[in-house]
């Protein structure tokens, strides 16, 4: 997951409409609902356990598959018959609804970000989990696979088919890969609820958590000058890749993108040339663009590539030469919000925590979303429960607080929005041309 | 050596003057000078020899002292009397005058670029010697005894005192320490020859050697940016090191130093950040400055360092911070000429050349004479004798050819400087306040 450190003020901005949303006082009072909130409580010494398990099966990027079959195999074993891996390492259990109606994803992501051969054995200490992705995203798989046993316990009927999905890819280079196959290849998809995080401290010393209903959409290029070297001394006058590199970068650091929509740029990371006394051949940098609106990050990557093309212009002309070029390579694409996203999800999510006593604020975050949020599809990505920090790195830790909150807010979500036969009809929207 | 690869053309505008000098013909009637010109040819194979048996002794920089000790084991088993290893490693061997008189010294250097462990065994292929330092500069030090073993065998007695020098840390990072701390420490000397190099495919090519009269200054630098760091969507606003980086390359880039005399800059290397995602905390350039004038180099070093500190200032003030700093470093200092340099002795070693028929060309270069030639005391480097290329490579190679010329060449030379008892008077002047 990638909870964007956005601050506490900002949050406070957003509307914290639809608090109280009558369909969840509904939903509370009928009984197999009442008995399926209890089942997630009753259900959470094993919720850790499956997480605990899942964390210790190593999920490289780009190599989910053990973890993917592993989760397919718990999905089984939780009731549903229809369970399948797509092309992309996609892991789709789907429950069908009791009408036509909307099609609802609850998913969490398998892969992490930690390198193969990573140790992940996970360990016990001073009351805390420690382990390579143990809620980043094992507690979101754990999450899901604890709603769908409440469910199958419960004997719950959704109006709506909900889909139970592991996606491949969510982390760094994986660009979302799964996220975006499974919207590309099921265009029949209405909703998409990702579980990804715990509570941060942050947001334990605020008092409420954040669901992710909007995204930061990002690109990230890189950028290669090539030249055609020489002798610092003896070919003075031939251009440089280094030198082209610098222009880029002088410009790139002026820009001045709006403060809202929030969308920043960052020259991450520089490397060039052979030595100090040889005419750079060859120069590279790593671009960030991020925005919170998809507009304004197509905007200043205009800007960008129109920087990066007049540096390489301005280092040829000043030696009159030709020879200084620039390669372009796109490592990372999530897509932001569009500014006419439709945030009754989000507000659906904001609600169920209200019906079972959280506080949660919206925010952005850039998580598998992204990619529905992208297409106008609404989505909202939340926490699997209990808390945590230090996600991305060897220091993650986990510790196993009203854990069970997570899936309770997952369960009232999915049937707040797929609706329960007859007694509370979807709240999510087929979409039109679907 | 580091023989700049000056172009034909720059060097044909250089003048050529003394080419015709009445001491050399002096010197070649005596019968003395006959027979060390004669020794010299007969010491040829023996020259080679010693040249082979040096480049196998490991020289790397700063680790000179086995070389050093069979060279000045070498000086003495010449016929030296006083030969020493001064506190900075470099070998020095005197040899009387007969009179009081100008102090000269023939040196060559006894550093290679080569890291220790490297494999330094000379192989002979298609009549060519490969070999690391196998010319570069073994060859100097091999000529060097040769025209000592001349003197000694014809009794030659020179007027003023002559030093057979081996100095250290000629190449790179050594940075002319061997001849810094000679010239530093030995005020007296009035002259210094450097034997450095052989003649390049292209002097054979355009029918001269070049002899190296005047010195190509450098000063390298590097610059350490540092700022706070962050991420770069949630620091958004922190400056960054490399965005700072970048602003000063694009400034360097457009600078524009005199062709005449040729003054060059070259950012040769650049590297920074930890990521794509983080605003860098650090970033470095490596920085190439030359000239082949003093002031011109002081010149362009001055704009340097003041667009680095705008560079920084210009990163803070566009996040109004202060947190973004630079450090520097110098990593490489090499004196250049100054526009008042004496090039009597150069035009000295230039008719020496034409005296026993060869063409040779005044130059610039950057070697041990950089040290005098800044300090305004005559100096020049000149070839060792046979032809190479690829020195700092692997494929470093060296030819046999007519290689007893260098010698030769350099037994004139000094003889011409220090002068012949009582047939020719030092060509080369006690200096003014020594």
């Amino acid at each position: 997951m990638r909870l964007l450190p956005v601050t506490l003020a900002s949050l406070l901005l957003a509307c914290t409409a639809a608090a109280a949303d009558p369909n969840y006082a509904r939903l509370l009072r009928q009984a197999p609902v009442k008995a399926a909130l209890k089942y997630l409580r009753d259900d959470d010494p094993r919720t850790l356990q499956e997480q605990i398990a899942l964390a210790q099966i190593p999920a490289p990027p780009f190599k989910e598959t053990t973890r993917a079959q592993d989760f397919a195999a718990r999905l089984r074993a939780a009731g549903l018959e229809d369970v399948s891996i797509d092309a992309t390492g996609n892991v789709i259990g789907k429950r069908k609804g009791t009408a036509p109606g909307p099609l609802l994803v609850i998913s969490a992501h398998l892969d992490t970000v930690f390198d193969e051969g990573s140790d992940v054995t996970v360990k016990q200490q001073d009351g805390r989990y420690h382990g390579l992705g143990i809620y980043d995203d094992a507690r979101g798989l754990a999450a899901v696979l604890s709603v769908l046993r409440a469910m199958q316990a419960a004997k719950l009927r959704t109006v709506g088919e909900v889909w139970f999905v592991g996606t491949v890819g969510e982390e760094a280079l994986g660009n979302l890969r799964g996220a975006k196959a499974l919207l590309a290849e099921n265009p029949g998809i209405d909703g998409f609820i990702s579980v990804d995080g715990v509570e941060s401290r942050e947001e334990v010393a605020a008092g409420y958590v954040q669901v992710v209903t909007q995204a930061t959409g990002s690109r990230r290029w890189e950028f290669r000058f090539t030249g055609p070297g020489g002798h610092s001394f003896g070919n003075f006058g031939n251009p440089s890749a280094v030198h082209a590199l610098g222009r880029a970068i002088a410009a790139i650091a002026d820009l001045k993108p709006p403060a809202d929509p929030k969308t920043t740029f960052n020259v991450g990371q520089v490397s060039g040339g052979s030595g100090v006394t040889a005419i750079a051949s060859e120069a590279s940098m790593l671009l960030d663009l991020r925005s919170n609106d998809a507009d304004e990050l197509r905007a200043i990557e205009a800007r960008v590539q129109s920087i990066v093309d007049a540096a390489v212009a301005a280092e040829n002309a000043r030696w009159n030469s030709t020879e200084v070029r620039v390669e372009r390579k796109l490592l990372g694409d999530r897509p932001a919000s569009t500014r006419i996203a439709d945030t009754a999800l989000g507000d659906a999510v904001i609600a169920a925590h209200a019906a079972i006593g959280l506080k949660a604020e919206p925010g952005f975050g850039s998580t598998d979303s992204n990619v529905p949020l992208g297409l106008g599809i609404p989505a909202a990505t939340l926490s699997g429960g209990g808390r945590g920090d230090k996600a991305h790195s060897t220091d993650e830790w986990y510790e196993h607080v009203n854990a069970w909150q997570g899936p309770q807010v997952l369960l009232l979500t999915t049937l707040r929005l797929s609706g329960l036969a007859g007694k509370v009809k979807p709240g999510l929207k087929v979409r039109k041309g679907r």
